[in-house]
């Protein structure tokens, strides 16, 4: 991948992050699990964040198919500090997302909507 | 378990079902993956349920732990078709839940909460 697309693939991450105040990070993760873009806390690693997004993907896939829940459009993942977020962007790629415990799910999906819609030209 | 305390579990599940009419089955299942009580669609086993529900409990355990979102409390994993939710119930047992498309989840998670407080008592 090319500096200015994985550029251009950040700065939608920055945008999105400036529209949600509640998030503290965000990743463009390939289906196979290898990180394409991200903006995390110093606290966490790219391998981690990717290795985890993959991980819940195919888990989610799996159960969404066996529980006939149709094709997985989002995972959640709450704890007592805030939530995981995933969203498939495309046949290649998600979008996953650290949001505090303040967030409003609900806008904070637009949001994540929006921004996967708006990066799928790059992936 | 005695018959009669599987019996209430599921009975609970019953007025669960009955507050939430968009719910399409629903079972609590143990820490370790083994089925306590279910209602289920004839199209879906008990070990189906269970086994899923057990694998969704540890990863989103791991997850809610590595990516530092405290203690988890609940997972969603959304479909075309609809919803599957997890919430713990205590250290032994997970309450799962599988929901149609229209089911609105602050509710449903509401009368999940109430639930889940009650089986406390026999879990």
């Amino acid at each position: 991948m090319s500096a200015s697309r994985e550029e251009l693939i950040r700065q939608r991450l920055i945008t999105l992050e400036s529209l949600t105040p509640e998030l503290e990070g965000s990743a463009v993760i390939s289906v196979e699990g290898l990180m394409i873009a991200s903006r995390l806390p110093d606290t966490l690693t790219d391998d981690l964040m990717a290795s985890m997004s993959a991980a819940m993907l195919a888990l989610g896939e799996r159960i969404a198919h066996d529980l006939r829940r149709g094709e997985l459009s989002q995972v959640v993942i709450r704890g007592g500090l805030g939530y995981v977020l995933l969203m498939a962007v495309n046949e290649n790629a998600v979008l996953t997302a650290l949001a505090s415990e303040e967030a409003k799910l609900g806008l904070v999906f637009l949001d994540m909507k929006q921004a996967a819609s708006d990066l799928r030209q790059f992936l």
